[in-house]
């Protein structure tokens, strides 16, 4: 069974807590378990991780290849937009990337609109609440079964 | 049943002619046979439209209300960047209305990066060839069927 | 009897229903009549003209020397901020032309703060919904009458 | 009977002598008087006020409430680019207000584009000499008669 | 016998009335004899197409490869500076194309300096009013024959 | 006893009745109430001063070392963002000078992130409403009692 | 007993060796003492954490809902001019909050000028040593008290 | 007997106390003791004038034809860089005028290499301390002399 | 015989050994014999001049006029971007002159989008090889043949 | 004998397995070798740090004068263009220090071409692969025994 | 007796048949004669040179120490706006140095308004014709006498 | 035996004099010295050439295939920021080179910060005095013997 790696930036544990009007009610964990019930249905293992260690992220995208991930799906979050680091993991572990976002980073502040993740990865989804996951899992699936 | 207006941008009808290594194999119609048979799949009638013309787009999206169209899903093309004709349109119908793109704007060309039309739209799906718009559409389902 | 053009940009057809609390409730056929009204009580025949489509306004500002028009008053819309197309056909036809906004330019998005049109008329109006084209209708009689 | 307050900034008492090819041959006293004879015709009182201090214009307008002004009609001419403190007393006294311009500033230099006071105020006109004072009153009287 | 497409961009069938001292004297149908006299002795056909709707010389370029045309000589005009249809048109039917402009876009306008179209095409000739176009007939002739 | 110049900017007289969202409901006159009452606490006389005119300001500024000021403590409001001559008065006399703000300068618009005068100046301190003087106070007695 | 998260930014651990002549001879002890002291006198508790790490102040931040703390004293240092990830940790925890900074940020390198937290803090104090952390909590404490 | 009309502007009056690595030794009473005998010499009358208020200047130099002064020699100090007033006062008036400074302001701050005033004047002069004046009132005498 | 000056700047000397797939397989001698061959053709003296200096070529330039050249043919090569001494040149002599680039330089590096040189010349041919040459001299035959 | 610290930064434990065609083939641990043999040869100890975490960065260069390194040799790889934090750890610390990079980073992405770090070190290396290391090494050697 | 060095820059040798509306019919031999009278006047000697190429420009001030100069007047011309050589000439011989302009070069084209040379001479002088260099080289004068 | 070209840039033969604060005591006599020691040892033959001429140094690399060089090591001075003439020719020639500087150009104005040199050769080394030619000797050396 193919493993996919869901990695989910700073300040996502706070979900359900946080700027409800931005984010919506709904906990990391709900999100998990929707991610998990999805990719089961798909016949896809998932494995979640979160951090708000830009390092930590950076550990974990680069031991992907050596615990046999087939593909990424991350929601930067807050190192959208600041980290060289995570954009330079992700090249360097070659996996198909998918990046997410809750909110749609375009209708937000200026220095939101501008990822430094999106040049390098396969595709990126923005501004559908929990669905953003949900899409994301079913476009990373889309490109491993290809 | 819910109508959902679905609206390619110019030069989407040379779509499996043009610059393939970029915008893959399919033609305009292949998207079109997906999208409906994923639209009938969800108790959905679609209807399509291509024009080349900023101002028949502009048109068509004003139209959008008297003929009871639910959202719009618009892949705006070449015009993502230089109308600010359709954000206006889009602004003034005030339909749910989800942006998608065949490639990942994010790694093309700098002027590519800017979209005038994503700060007023629901969310934005880009860089998933054929699936942009399939995900596009089951994103703006989920946002019709709240 | 002489007589002006009245030009209205894209999405003007919406007006009445579209962002209210931006462009009021009056309707373009409201506005038209008022027009229509002050120009009769000036001796001035008004032939008004709304499109979508730049091609459009291009041609219809290229005839007006042909079709006798005196002066021009136009509202751009959101090809104010993007289409030299239309700057270059007021530089071609040469005649007094007053352009007029409903809002204030100046305190909405960034984009609309540049007129590409302004620098080639004869003086700008904006910010005084209906009666911003009233005024601009006294202001060009006012040029053509010197 | 309403009392509307008349602001000319810096170097408008020279009118008549400074250069003619754009500011024309009318003096500050023929618009002056031209103003008046239009306020009178719709009931109106003004007071015309010029000084080349923007403390002065700060202080007269911070005091328009006292003085029970009903609104503000202003050429802030030089200090249109330079002032925060003429832009942030319009603020503080929150009175209807209409910035004029007699020339095209859009049309010169490119610092006289950006205007620090139009964000600000309710609309305002550029480009019609002597006339840009009558449409702006006729404009400002629209608004307090509302 | 090889056909190449002509396509004038927004107000070019004004030449001849239109600022005179940028563009000179000469008609549209001046320059499209001058043209056709050149293309015959050079054993090529031409056709010319002139329009001020962007979407309409998207259409044309896009339907280039279906009426067999050889390659497209075109003065964008307006659309320069703004069309990233046009641009993409182009590089869809990916015919060897050159832009030609009458008068010398770098002594003009800052915003005429930047030519959207030129990083796409073959190459540019501009600033030698007729002389221009047929400077680029030859020159899309000399690849073609190649 | 030490003496300390307290400058108030432009609009500041019309606190208590301008835009109490942003400034809070106090008056100058109370302001000065609280920093005199603070003032004597520390054994420090204050003297306070309220212009709209930069040159008053550069004025009292520059003859801060003939009448015996030991520091300034400064608002310049409107004028830190414009005055290259407050600047360089604060520059001519070298005495200790705080600069204060009652509202966050930051979270307001763009222009006003910039201050010309904190380059020069010990320290400054934003936010706060009265609470911005009365820490600017014990900011500024903190450097001359060292 | 209230209790005021202060938190200290990368390299301040180094405070009394690192660069004198910028930041003083006090060490971050001395700080701590200071601010106890001073709390200890106004009935607040403060708990003081320092990390190199810019994740584990996100964590530190992210609890303090948790921890029962009343508003957070913060000298984001170096990430000041950084780190979204920060400053999106502020807005979900939506406790009141005030930065500060040694130096006088305004009067070194250009991109000190900068402060990615300063829009959605309280209010700022930059340039005054030591004695910024105590106005600092004066100014935390200031805004829990009213 | 030709006049000059010399204005010093704001903090000239405190030169010689004033940041005397920058401007030097010399009181602004020296330098219109040298101007006046080298005036005198030149068979020249000198009036000098100082203010710190940029709309004195202003009204002195929109003065100057009535005054019956043949040129000005202009040091506008601090509003070199931010006054439109002042520039649009020289502009009014059409004299011969001669901008100096006593110091080299392209090696200062990066504001100061921007002068709004040198675009309308005759020439300008800067870094050679008081020598700055003296060879500016040459200049202005060698073009009032032609 | 009237005489035409063409200018090869630097590194031109290489080509046939230089980066063949941008500049092709023909060597300067290549060129210059072509050339030559069309002059004659026309009726037309060319001489033909290459260095790597700039000096030389000012020089070169600046001796246009006392040489009797009636124009100047100039491919500018790397000093198009940087060397304002050749546009002073060009603008010295007054000569019909026009600019070539064997290369399209508008779809090269940023750097190479901008010609100094361009804005004083007739008019520039760039992308065609050897043939950019042999277009501008007919280009420079058609000027001084008018 | 003197102690070096060399850091490598985030994604260097993946080298010899990442973007081989930039990095090339050898493992870090090579390059840890290869500098230990080069030290060795110097009289001079090295120890080797590699860390994907910025914080822990800052903590390892702020011990660097208690753990008694007389200089560092640096690659900050990613942190490079990001980390502020990273360049007052070596202003704090004051040891000579030398930055290396494998990658000429002036070829690679415009965000590459800024060193954060640049300005405060010795001197900078780059663009030499494994070599790049060793005359770093030779640099910083070179350095302590002067 | 002490010597000056005098450098024209490039096209300065085309004085008085090059853009006499804007530099004058003067030739450079007249410039060089006044020179030499004024000089003369004041007990100095002058060594003229004017070249076109930039490096015999850096030859000539590099030996100005060697060749026993006490001083430069220099107009860079268009080197003023491109050279780093000369400027890097001028600080390398450490000799007081004025720069002089013929036109202002403050009302010309934008890239004139900002000079390379200018932060590392004494002062500048622009605007005044043949008089620019006399007001120059008194202002050297007048430094080495002090 | 191999051949390595050195190029010094323009004012390096004055170095021993020129600013010893950045620069160092070392002439470049010495530097050549050095070079060629450690050349000798390598078993490669060094051949130096200093000029101050961007045309001479555009000659020397343009025949350095003819001259049989294997390399080139280049301090590009001044015209490191200002050469795109260098650049090219580098490109034309096609050999290993690598940039050396002698002081650190990312710690001084910022326009050293942007070289048009570094993204066409191998490496940079900057900042370490003589010892960045040896370096960058021994960088080339290692290129050219893999």
């Amino acid at each position: 069974m193919k493993k996919i790696l869901v990695i989910h930036g700073p300040n996502m544990h706070l979900l359900g807590q946080r700027q409800k009007e931005i984010y919506g009610q709904a906990t990391l964990e709900d999100i998990n378990k929707e991610l998990k019930k999805l990719a089961k249905e798909c016949g896809i293992e998932i494995i979640d991780y979160q951090s708000n260690h830009e390092g930590d992220i950076v550990d974990k995208i680069g031991s992907a290849n050596i615990e046999k991930f087939s593909a990424i799906l991350i929601n930067p979050a807050a190192y959208t937009h600041t980290s060289v680091a995570i954009r330079d993991a992700i090249l360097s572990v070659n996996l198909p990337t998918v990046e997410v976002h809750l909110s749609n980073i375009y209708s937000r502040e200026d220095f939101r609109h501008k990822s430094l993740i999106a040049p390098v990865v396969h595709g990126q989804i923005s501004g559908f609440g929990v669905n953003s996951y949900l899409l994301g899992l079913q476009a990373v699936i889309g490109i491993i079964k290809k």
